[in-house]
């Protein structure tokens, strides 16, 4: 896509620092990253988020994800957190789908989500209704 | 693994709320979710994490992962997070590999890292680093 920022990347008119790359997708360093190593994975073609990512694409990401993870844990870290974010809701800013690789080390600005119980039978209610859209 | 949690899900000796099941893996609502609809795509077989879960195997998993992101889009949610914890240190606490599929409404209790920006070049020698031990 014209504008979008990891197209051009892809296309080589915004410089990257890459650390993996075969013929569908391409992994390079995130430029604000929460620790040192921090890579994204996206894909060569343009798709918005993991939505619109064709399935098979979609597994050969995370098998690249899980790669550049093995490689980091090689290269010191203790832990890796895998993200996507998809929707502007959920934090994605670029608008390309990418997979955030995360090396973890200890203390950094990195803090899990804080999980709430469900009341009554909202579970059962809650799982009923994905499961009748699922296709 | 006798004494893992998500393998006693997986056979059936401790309840959960199923969402999708097939051969190979299985999705279920995390108890404590960030959102209601939070949800856990788990393979059946126990592996620990990334690092270690079969690259095919992955694949399918990122597979489920974006048919449950669709179906709880459709259920009403505005965004989606996926997430995968590797290692104590990432916060994971249960040791079988699973997928987080979260949907984001608005205001809620998950709060993105803040990346930082690299000094020098240290960009290009992390790079370098993690391209060094790269298989």
């Amino acid at each position: 896509m014209e504008s979008c920022l990891f197209c051009k990347i892809v296309n080589g008119e915004i410089p990257s620092t890459k650390v993996y790359e075969d013929a569908d997708t391409l992994a390079f360093l995130d430029i604000k990253p929460v620790n040192p190593g921090h890579t994204l994975v996206i894909p060569k073609k343009h798709f918005t988020n993991i939505h619109e990512t064709p399935d098979e694409l979609l597994g050969k990401m995370a098998i690249v994800a899980k790669k550049i993870s093995d490689a980091i844990l090689k290269s010191g870290a203790k832990g890796i957190n895998i993200g996507m974010n998809n929707g502007a809701i959920a934090g994605q800013s670029v608008f390309h789908a990418h997979i955030h690789v995360m090396p973890r080390y200890g203390k950094d600005s990195f803090s899990l989500w804080v999980g709430k119980e469900y009341d009554g039978n909202e579970r059962e209610e809650v799982a009923k209704k994905i499961r009748s859209v699922l296709n």
